[in-house]
C-alpha cells in the first residue's frame, strides 16, 4: 500500500481564451467573456500530489521540502504573475483552458519524478472551478 | 489520459431522516435528532466532477459554463429552498439520507452527459459530513 | 487595551420567513422562495466574540472551554436540529431572519457574561450570507 | 442597537500597476513584478457589509437578495471578466492596487444605499492579501 | 457502484522529526528546523472516509454518528493535546512524519470497520500539506 | 477615511499553558489538557491588519511586500517550529495563552510601524478559537 503526499502552491496569472485561426465571432460563440481580447485573471490554487511507498529511513515519501521548491522553481518562477498567452512558451499555440494549464504543469513536473512515484495535479482556476490530472 | 473537470454548486433545503413503515421509537432509535418531526434543515456545498478527454479543438473537457447550468437546471431549481421529503419525488419513498441524496443528484444528471465522460458526484451535508459516489 | 476572543461553533436547523398577519401573495412578494410553507434549512456556523482585559493571573479573557459549554448550552442544545419556526420559542410571533435570530442568540448568550465584557455575535447563514450584532 | 448584514461575491480581472508619469525604472523599483506590461489578474472576493436597524416588519437590514443585485449590477458587471487598467474608466488615471479598487467600489455603491446605512467593503485580492474601507 | 462516507475531524499535538541511531549532524541535514529538540507543534485536521453499499434499510453506509465516535475514541483520545513522540506508542520507534502517523491511524481504524468496507484517511498537518493513505 | 490593509500569516509551535508559580493540581484544573507537561502544538494563523491614509502617490496604505517581510522577520523567524516556552524569550515568564501571544506579536510588529498607522494582529489558535488585538 502506498501514501500520497499533497502539497498546495499558488500563483496568479492573465489570460485569455481564444484560438487565434478562428475569427472573432466564433471565438465569442464558445468562449464568451473569457475571450476578452483585455486578458483578464485568476487566482491559481495549485495541489500536486505525489503517490509512493514510505522510505523507512525517513519515514517520507517525499521531503515536502523538496517538493515545495520544486514547484516554485518549475511553476511559480514560470506562471506567477505572468500573463499565460503572451509570456509562457507552452500556450504560444495552446489555448489556456484550465485543461491545457493543468497538463502544461503535469508534464513540467513529471521528468523531475522517479518513475517509481505516481503524480497528480489539481488546478483551481476560481474557488468554484478546478481541475485535476494523474498518472496515479 | 483523461482530465477530471469539477464544478462547485450550493442548494439549501430541509429535511428529516425516518421511514414511514417504521414505528416512532424505531425511527427514534435509529435517526436520532434527525427524526425531528418538524424538520431541519442544511446548506448542501455539491461538486460535480466529470473526467474525459481533452477536445483538442477548445482546450475543453466539457464547457464549464455547460456544467454550471446543467446542474441549475436539473438540480438546483429541484432541490433549493425546498423540503426534500415533502416537495422532491425521488424522495417520497427514499430516505433523504446523504448517500441517498447523492445517488439521486448522480441518476438526475448521469443521462444529460454522454457516455465516453466519468461522473462523479460529491455532496457535503455539513462542513463536517461529505458522500461521494461515481462511475469515474 | 482589551483582547477580543472568539469561537466558532455550530447548528444546523430549518425555518421559514413570513409574517402571520400578511397574505400569502405579499409573504411571497417580500420574501420570496423562503416563505416555502413546507421550510428550508441551513447550516448555521456561529461566531460569539468577547472583548475584556486579560486576567493577569491566567492569561485569559476568559476560559475558552467555559464559552464553548456556555454556546453549547445556551445555543446549540435550543436550536441543533430544530424548526426555529416551531420548535424555538422565541421566534413564536418574531420571523427568524438572519437579522432576528442574530440579535436572539446575543440576548440569550448576554446575561451569562460579566458586565465589563464585550460581546458580539456572527452568524453565518450560507456561506455567502452573514450577520453581525455587537455591544462592543 | 444596530446589525450588520454581509454578502459575499467574486470577480476576476486582469490589472498591471504602474504609473504612466514614472519610468520603467521607477515603476520596476515600486511596484516589483505587479508591473508586469503583458498585465497579471485576480480572483477578487468581496464582501458588502450594511449597518443599520431591523426593519420590524420584514425583519431585515436590507433584503440580502436586493443587495446581492446591487453587486451584481454596479461591480459585477463592470469588473468581471475585464482589465481593470484598460476597460475600467476609474483606472483610466488611478493605479488599481487593493487600495484604490476598495475605494472605487465603495464609491460605487454608496449612493445607491440611504443615508442612515453604514457601508463597509472588503475585497480579497490573493487568499493572504485583503483591504477593507467604511463609513461604518 | 459504492458511495464514500466521510467525516472530518480534529486533534493538535506537539512531534519532532527525527532517529535515535542517527546523530545530530544527519538529523539536521535531513529534517531541519523539524528536528527541533525542544519539539514544534501542529493542528492536524483529519479526514476519515468509509466505502461500501448503502444499507437499503437504513440508507446509510456507516452512521456517521458511529463513525464520529470511533474517530474521537480510537484517535482524538489518543492523540489530541499530546506529544506524539513521548506520549503515543506507536511513535516509540517510528518518527511521526505525516506519512507514518496516517498509516498508524489507519491501522487504529481498520479492525473497527467490517472487510466489506473500503477506508481512506487523509491528514493535514498544516493548511499547505497533507497525505492519504487507503485500501479503498 | 482610512483603508485597512491585511496580510496572512503562518506559523506552528509547541506550548503548554502553566505557572511555575502554581502546583501542578492548579495549574489542572485551570488550564486541563493544556497544561500537559510534554506539551501540545498548533499551527497558528496569524493577520496583521494596519490602517491609514492610501498614499496618493503608490495607491498603497503600505506596501504588502513590506508588511509580508515584516512579519516574517519579526515573527516567523522567532516563532515558527519552536516550543514557545522554552525558545522564545517573552514567554520565559508569561502563559502563552492565545491571548498573550496575540499581544506579543502587536508589541513587536509596532515599533516597526510609523505612529499615523493603526495596527490589529488577529491569531486563529485552532480554525474554531481565535483572538484579536489592536489599536485601530
Amino acid at each position: 500500500m502506498k501514501v500520497t503526499v499533497s502539497r498546495k502552491a499558488h500563483f496568479n496569472a492573465a489570460h485569455r481564451l481564444y484560438r487565434k485561426d478562428w475569427d472573432d465571432e466564433k471565438n465569442d460563440a464558445v468562449f464568451g467573456k473569457c475571450n476578452n481580447p483585455n486578458f483578464h485573471g485568476h487566482n491559481y490554487e495549485l495541489i500536486v500530489s505525489v503517490t509512493g511507498e514510505i522510505d523507512p529511513e525517513t519515514g517520507y515519501v517525499i521531503d515536502m521540502k523538496v517538493l515545495k521548491d520544486l514547484i516554485k522553481s518549475e511553476i511559480e518562477n514560470a506562471f506567477d504573475h505572468k500573463n499565460l498567452n503572451v509570456e509562457v512558451p507552452e500556450f504560444k499555440n495552446l489555448n489556456p483552458t484550465a485543461e491545457n494549464i493543468v497538463v502544461v504543469i503535469f508534464n513540467k513536473l513529471r521528468p523531475h519524478l522517479s518513475n517509481h512515484l505516481g503524480l497528480e495535479v489539481t488546478l483551481y482556476e476560481t474557488p468554484r472551478n478546478f481541475v485535476s490530472y494523474s498518472d496515479a
